[in-house]
């Protein structure tokens, strides 16, 4: 049964900060759970956007594929898409863009999905290269990623709002992803300056957290290390 | 359909720090999600203990009562139980108990439920009072709890285990009630003596979080300040 106020995750933050790279779920699971969302693939390679109930990855080669069923994510957020309205937005900076978004939220103490499509004068995003056993930790692998730059690109950037409270259990604040329509261009989004688009939020007023707990090192991990939440400010930024 | 892997929690640990005791979900809703918890009640009248379905409520009187239907919980967790063995322990302090019980959890990166049915030589529970708007904070309530002793009592130890990475949105550790045979003590435990019982551990791969997103005081509450984690400490020893 579809829920459109159910943010579904699986995996945490907190699990990917020490390396815990590998796939624990696959597509085809995760989207029972919704057809619009965020996360990465097995061994952190690429950044996903679904849309539609069809799974992108931007890889670290620049190239935007769709995703087998098969495959494995360690870490994702989905929910069912249901936009009431949308609002004219044009000429922000992305903090201008996040300022104006975190206004419209229905609270900061509940889930939100964002989405702005529109035209961008500017998007820059970065890609993770997919790591190989054994895992570095996260933040070593901001030293591997690749930085992508577009120029007057139109596309979808969609993601999340989590309130700081949930702070190692997922990224707070925005966690936002772009898909260019052309599908050729995609990643996290690092900044980007908006010319006109629509803005849409969606509240969510329910988390449902899936652990992993078939996975020995996630079963075994020490996650409670202070240093958990303190790398998560270095590597989401 | 029940889920014996998911633990359902309504609200958060969080909002109880500033005052929001406000109940905002009914006991009939809550037992569609789980017929084993712990809670409190509206105004953070008592303690809850659900066992089988039916919710009991320690109040600061000294008596247990039965909860009706209707009334409403600000904070509560629930599950379906399913223990599929138990082991026999005897002659163990309540932080020898807490100490045995983690190294039984499946995984301390689970959310676990913990129970112990056995005679006590002693039981030490705290039981808050109900309390009026304007509400006080939590931890403001602690110097109006009522404190209960009892030698020699059988009953149930019951809660739950969350990894620390959950502090805030739920207690961290063990958060655990307990409800004599008799019905006649209760309350959130403080201090015990186990003479001899039977432990049983119940691994929760799944937390289903809801929200009260129709209670504006949630959704207007600052509860991004680094001082709840640090009430949330006080409140809950």
């Amino acid at each position: 049964m579809e829920n459109n106020q159910s943010l579904y995750q699986h995996g945490t933050l907190a699990a990917l900060v020490p390396g815990l790279f590998a796939g624990t779920l696959t597509v085809n699971e995760l989207l029972k759970h919704g057809d619009t969302g965020i996360g990465t693939m097995d061994g952190l390679n690429g950044e996903l956007i679904i849309l539609n109930g069809v799974v992108y990855q931007a890889t670290a080669s620049g190239e935007v594929v769709k995703v087998d069923g098969d495959a494995k994510v360690p870490f994702a957020n989905v929910h069912f898409v249901h936009l009431e309205e949308s609002t004219p937005i044009a000429n922000l900076t992305y903090l201008e863009l996040k300022d104006v978004a975190t206004k419209r939220l229905k609270s900061q103490n509940l889930f939100s999905y964002l989405s702005v499509h529109g035209t961008f004068s500017s998007m820059k995003t970065r890609v993770v290269h997919g790591q190989q056993p054994p895992y570095p930790t996260l933040t070593e692998t901001a030293s591997q990623q690749e930085i992508f730059d577009a120029a007057n690109v139109t596309g979808t950037l969609t993601g999340y709002y989590s309130p700081a409270l949930y702070a190692g259990v997922t990224s707070p604040g925005f966690h936002l992803h772009f898909l260019s329509d052309t599908h050729e261009m995609g990643g996290h989004v690092l900044d980007c300056q908006l010319t006109d688009g629509e803005l849409a939020i969606q509240p969510l007023n329910q988390l449902q957290l899936h652990l992993p707990d078939e996975n020995s090192e996630f079963l075994k991990a020490d996650l409670d290390d202070e240093a958990v939440l303190s790398d998560i400010k270095k590597a989401e930024n």
